[in-house]
Formats: C-alpha cells, sequence, structure tokens
C-alpha cells in the first residue's frame, strides 16, 4: 500500500508560492568570483542591468502573469546566504584553491539582499530594470533570467494533461541522452553545465546536471551552478563576464581609455585569481580588434572564452594569435560557450583535437532543448534569446558589440562611437536562437 | 524540503519480496468467463498446463534465479480473493450485463487459491507444470506467466544504474505515446490492452494502461486485466481462449468426436454468455478447416478473433465464409489479437475500414516493447515468446495446431494424428517472436 504523507499532500493542495529561487547560491559561479572584484574595487559604482528580450515575435507580458512575476522576484528579495553556504564557500577548494574568497568580503556578502526592481509593462513585453550599485544590480542577472525562463514554462505547461506532462519530460530524457550517448564517444572530453539562466526549470537542471554526472563521468566537469555544485559535490565552473570590460568602456573619457578599457579589466582581474581562472573573454568590442591591440602579457594567460565568434574561426583566430606571440597553443586552453549543442561540440571538438586544450560550456542546449518535444498541439515550448545586461553605469551608457552584430547592445549612437574607436565586428549577423 | 516518510523507507531496504502478483484478479478477464463455464461443465477434470518457451535462445534458467521464481510462485498461491474485488465482481456490468457470474459460482470462488506447481531446472530451461483440476490449473496460466516475465525484467535491470533505468522508461514512454498519436489518427479504432502476460512489469503495464486512457479517450475500450479494470475504472475485455477446444479435442475417443470438438465447445460457451461474449477463436486446428466444417449456427455469432493467421488473410478468409453464409460483415466483428503492433495495426484497420467491424487487442508490443531501447550495452530487454499451455487431459494429451506451424503445441505423433483429422494448416510458418 503506498502511504501517501498527509501534511505534504495538504501542503501542496493550499500552497502559495512554488518559488523558482531558493537560495542566493543559485546563480552562475562566476558572478561570485567578479563580485568580489567589483566589492574590492568599484563598490561606488551605479549600474543598471536591464532584461532584454532579443526574440520580439514571443510577447512575454502576454505569456507571463505580472503579479507571478513580482511574486518571484520579491521571493527572491526575501533571500539571505545561509549559514551551510557561507561555510561551504569559505571552506572549499575552487579551481584547485583553498580561501579562494576573502573573509572581509564573505563577511559583507552574509549580509546580502538583492536590491529593488523596475517592471512595467509595455507593448507586450516586460520593461525590467535594476538600478543601484553594481555591487548589487549584478546579483540579478542570473535569478531574473531563470526566474522568468521557468515562469515562461510554467505558463505554458498548464494546458497539459497528466500523462502529456509524464511523456514530455519522458521524450526530453531521451532527447538528452541520446546526446550524452554521443558525447561519451569524443576522447578527453571536458564539458561542464552552463545552463542556469535560460534554464526550463529548476528541478529540470538538476536532473541534467546528475544525469550528466552518472553519463559521462569524469569528462563532466561541473556546473556554472553554485547551489547544485555545492549539492552535487561538483566543480563550481566560471570565470569573468562581458559586463567588466562594459563597465569599464563606460566609465572612459577619452577614446584612448575605451580603447584600453578590455585590457585594463583583465590587470584588475589578475590581481584577484589566478591559473586556470585567468581566461580571456575577447569578443566585447570585436575578437579581431580586442587580439589585434592586446599587449603581450595577455598571451601570457591560461586561454580565452571566444563566446559570439563562430566556434572554429573564432579559435583559429585565436591560435594563430598565440603562435604570433611564440606560445604553443597546446599549453592554452580554449572555453567554446556560445550556444554549443551536440553537433557544434563534435564538430568543435573534432576540429580542434591535439591542437589546443579545450572545454566546452553547454548551456540553454543542455537545460532548455524542447523544441519539437511538446505533446500538447499549440505549445511551443522553444527557448528565447533572453539576457540581462548592463545598460548604464554613473548615468553613462554601456555598450556591447560582440563578434555578432545581432548581440550588440546599447543605444545606435553610442554603437557608432564604440565601432569607430575599436573598429568594425568582422563576422556576420547570425540570429542568436538562445 | 523534501520530507520522506522513515517507515517508507525502511521498508524499502529491509523487504523481504516486491511481489510481482498481489491480486488473484490480476489476471486476464477471460480466465473468469471460462472457469465460470469450466465449474459448471467440467470441474473434475485433470488438466496440466505447462510452461513452453518458444524463445529456444534464451535460457530462462540462467537468466532467472529459481529461489525468486519459487518465493513469487508460493507468494501468488497466498492470495484470496478480497471482499471488496468479489463486490465488485458480482455488482459490476460486463459486456452490458449485470450479474454475469453466477453467485455459487463466485460463491466456490471466494475460497480459490492457486494449487501447487512442479518446477525443474533442465538444460538452462524451466520446466513448470501445474498438474490438478482443470478449475485450478486454468488460472495460473497468466500469473505463472507474467511473474516469470517480470522476474527476466528484473534481472536484466539489476545491472542498470540510476539514470540509465530513469533513461530508460523515459524512452520507453516516449515509444508509446507516438504510437498513441499514431492511432489517434484512425478513425473510429477500437483498441484494448491486451498485454498481461507478456508484460515487462505490473507498474509499466499500469503506465500504459492509463496512458492509453488519457490518450486515446473512447478509441480505448478497455483492459484485459481485471484488476487494472477495476481500478481505473475501464471495461474488462476478453472472451475465450485454446485452452476449451483443447481440452475438448483431447477428452474425444473418436476422429468424429475430434472433428466437432471446436463446435462443442461453443454449444457450451453459449449455454452461459450472448451478445458481444459470442466471439469464435477459429484457429486452434486451423481457421480454413474450421470454417470448411463449421455448422450454420456459427454464423449468427457475433464475431471472430482470428489469433494466428495473418490478419489480412485471415480476415478475408472469415469475410468470405460470412458472405457465404449471407451474412453481411459489416454487422459482424473481427477481434485481432495476434502480436499486433502499430504497423499491422494501421495496415489492418485501413485494409477492412467500412467492411468489417473491428477491435483490436493490443499485447506484447504494448506492454514490453523496450526493443533496442537499453541504456545499458549487454542488457537486451526483447521480449520472449513464452505461453503456458494444457499439454495433458484425464492423462491423454493435448494438442494445438493453430495457423502457424511455428505455434503448434503436442507430441509430434498427437500432431500428426490431429493433422490427418483437421487437415493442414494453411499458412506458411512464421516465426512466433511475442
Amino acid at each position: 500500500m503506498v502511504i501517501p504523507d498527509i501534511a505534504t499532500r495538504v501542503w501542496n493542495h493550499t500552497f502559495k508560492l512554488d518559488p523558482i529561487v531558493r537560495s542566493l547560491l543559485d546563480t552562475d559561479f562566476y558572478k561570485l568570483l567578479m563580485l568580489q572584484m567589483i566589492w574590492g574595487e568599484y563598490r561606488d559604482r551605479q549600474v543598471t542591468f536591464s532584461l532584454i528580450n532579443r526574440t520580439k515575435r514571443v510577447r512575454l507580458a502576454d505569456e507571463i502573469d505580472e503579479e507571478e512575476l513580482r511574486a518571484q522576484l520579491d521571493f527572491a528579495r526575501t533571500l539571505r546566504i545561509q549559514k551551510r553556504e557561507m561555510i561551504w564557500l569559505a571552506g572549499n577548494t575552487f579551481y584547485g584553491r583553498r580561501q579562494i574568497f576573502n573573509p572581509d568580503f564573505l563577511n559583507w556578502f552574509s549580509e546580502f539582499q538583492l536590491p529593488d526592481y523596475d517592471l512595467h509593462r509595455v507593448d507586450g513585453q516586460f520593461e525590467l530594470h535594476f538600478h543601484g550599485p553594481w555591487t548589487h544590480t549584478t546579483m540579478w542577472e542570473i535569478p531574473a533570467l531563470s526566474i522568468i525562463n521557468e515562469l515562461r514554462s510554467r505558463a505554458a505547461l498548464k494546458k497539459y494533461g497528466r500523462f502529456e506532462l509524464d511523456v514530455l519530460y519522458a521524450r526530453a530524457k531521451s532527447r538528452l541522452w541520446q546526446k550524452v550517448e554521443r558525447l561519451r564517444e569524443l576522447p578527453d572530453l571536458k564539458i561542464s553545465d552552463f545552463g542556469s539562466r535560460r534554464r526550463h526549470s529548476f528541478l529540470w537542471q538538476r536532473w541534467c546536471v546528475e544525469a550528466l554526472k552518472e553519463g559521462l563521468g569524469s569528462a563532466f566537469i561541473g556546473t556554472s551552478n553554485v547551489l547544485m555544485a555545492m549539492e552535487a559535490d561538483l566543480e563550481a565552473i566560471g570565470t569573468n563576464a562581458h559586463e567588466l570590460p562594459m563597465v569599464m568602456a563606460a566609465l572612459s573619457d577619452t577614446d584612448e581609455q575605451l580603447r584600453s578599457a578590455p585590457y585594463r579589466v583583465l590587470q584588475d582581474w589578475q590581481r584577484y585569481y589566478g591559473g586556470n581562472l585567468l581566461v580571456v573573454l575577447p569578443d566585447a568590442y570585436g575578437t579581431s580588434e580586442f587580439l589585434r591591440d592586446a599587449p603581450d602579457w595577455v598571451a601570457n594567460w591560461r586561454g580565452f572564452r571566444p563566446d559570439s565568434a563562430p566556434p572554429i574561426e573564432g579559435g583559429e583566430a585565436i591560435l594563430d594569435w598565440w603562435k604570433a606571440k611564440g606560445r604553443d597553443p597546446r599549453e592554452k586552453l580554449l572555453i567554446f560557450s556560445d550556444a554549443m549543442d551536440i553537433d557544434s561540440i563534435e564538430e568543435t571538438h573534432r576540429h580542434f583535437a591535439g591542437r589546443v586544450q579545450m572545454s566546452f560550456g553547454w548551456g540553454t542546449n543542455l537545460t532548455n532543448d524542447f523544441r519539437g518535444l511538446s505533446t500538447h498541439p499549440t505549445v511551443d515550448l522553444s527557448p528565447i534569446s533572453l539576457v540581462c545586461k548592463v545598460t548604464s553605469v554613473d548615468g553613462r551608457p554601456a555598450v556591447k558589440l560582440s563578434d555578432n552584430p545581432a548581440k550588440a547592445t546599447g543605444e545606435p549612437e553610442d554603437i557608432e562611437r564604440y565601432r569607430r574607436v575599436f573598429g568594425h565586428a568582422q563576422y556576420e549577423a547570425r540570429e542568436a536562437v538562445v
């Protein structure tokens, strides 16, 4: 006889809110690394992050109930770091290093609370901004995105019957395992989960992470999600993001300062971190422009994360640059993380095998690949291209160019100025699907 | 927080046996219909049922632990009909008729217990016989088969990891739902579950039944499994089986009696049942031979269940016969139940649409289609062709010829005599895969 737990059942049927983000550690590890540096160097900077939905055809504010969104965002604001989480952050080894977080920083972080948000509906979309100190607004990026993406899933799934739901997840599990079986064939693969922000749901990301842990063994090197790394005893993976050069650039008064911003931020970074954390994200204002002007010491870093160039062309450009700088690429690392999926992982892995060290950050196509799986005829579960980006710094506009013109952010006149200073993006626009 | 039920967990980790058959109603409905007639007419006949594994390459006694098999068979012998089960049998409507079971019969059945069994290992196979009164041995057929089939699944799945198991069932669910989506396209489909005996497991059959209930709606007309019909409030489906003509034939002293056995058993049947339960199973000694010699009154019956001829040829032969007897096939019913799966269902449905009423009994390929789905490289989960047949009656040998020579049972010299009396099977041997 199955004896249901009565309290659980009553709770299920009377509950007020099923929170999407239940821990401040349910975020990407690089946010914490960056936060320590921001707190150390730029704690007085006022930085606005804003939601940007690149998939315009999806009218988010029609799909998602505004009150539900507010309830989730409000719940996330009630979170504080838990004692056991703090102990783990202080005591765990990250990237082979103990005490990567300074006790003063952790002490400050123990009181951390997400700041207020600014939400309006405009023409079927949400205008969502986070204003305040960079140390606070930066921490909204991942929870805001994962909340909106999961609310979107939940809204769609309300139309499903019990077995339609069961079969939907059965199909998604089958699809993921097919990818696992293909990934197992790649020798010396190193791959990690980068899928927190665009995940179908928290529980689904957790299933994916656990499945990769069992299915790929040591080829699965960890997850960007700090909470899941803690709970599943995996490595927390991540280094730094575009917000660093974007803030540096926005704070620049002269063209000369602007041009040097991407390198100055690396100098900041290497005062805080070393070893495998010295990974360059070169594409904020164009990878070829970055390489053209990069000082020699950048070639001492451990590797690059090409994030918006086509992986093979982007990777080759970096290999050429290392060689030109007299470095052996076989001692260097490339981390591929832009919209990767099984085909592009296989192709890239095959292409660079033996020529450079590689790892893959697998995001949306790991944790939200429900395309075509819907068992309900009117429901489309394809992911959308949703980001949360720096839009202003101390009242100045922020700009990103990227290697893919479709991923540029900022006002047209500001983009124009940046293009004049850095040069033009070399790659053709590719639709930002995820 | 997930609060596990502590008692459940301790129970799970200390339990002695996970019984496969937990109710005497976990059997096929036709066994109860036949049992009432056997009890009424033939209660003193001693009939032996025996396990026959037609898939010789599978060495059952190497795959399944004999002690586990004994423990399951012993557990099944402890079962008695439950009070609520008895009330349901007495109070439910079957095939549109109230009180289909006589109170005296139910009173007798309320004390029913499965008889002893005779089990030996011989050359990697199990010799499993059930000796005793027909009223008792007949009831072993379905539990014996479902126990052995599920023990085989369990043995195979012991090699699986946690996520391999999860993905295995995910794949099976995806596959079944694909079939559901195709079946939905067939107009006026009528289909039922006939998969108890060869099911992968009890829980999987139940999932399949519930999924068809939600996925097919009224096209899913019910299940042969009495317990599942009761629990899911579905129609219990089934009429009669080969054991009836086989016992009648074995009891025949002269060739003339032997030749008339298949019709005498129908005369018995129609004293007990009417309406949609008047379904002829014509193939025990060859369908064409049956039709050739059948008295006119057989054409008054509601329909036929061709069970070993190829469905289209077998069905056409029956349509021709009805027409020759001056009956309109559009008022008659064909029930297709031999190794049907989505392709043959579609083909048969298309072929006969508008020409005859049809329904499909979907067995092994519904409840045990794990072919090629294994996530574990060394495990094959394909079903096998396992039956439990009458082998002797009051000490005389029992024989089945069937339309498919591969499905004949009995000693060679006895088969020879039956072939001489009835004629030769008209169809070519087709491997009995399931």
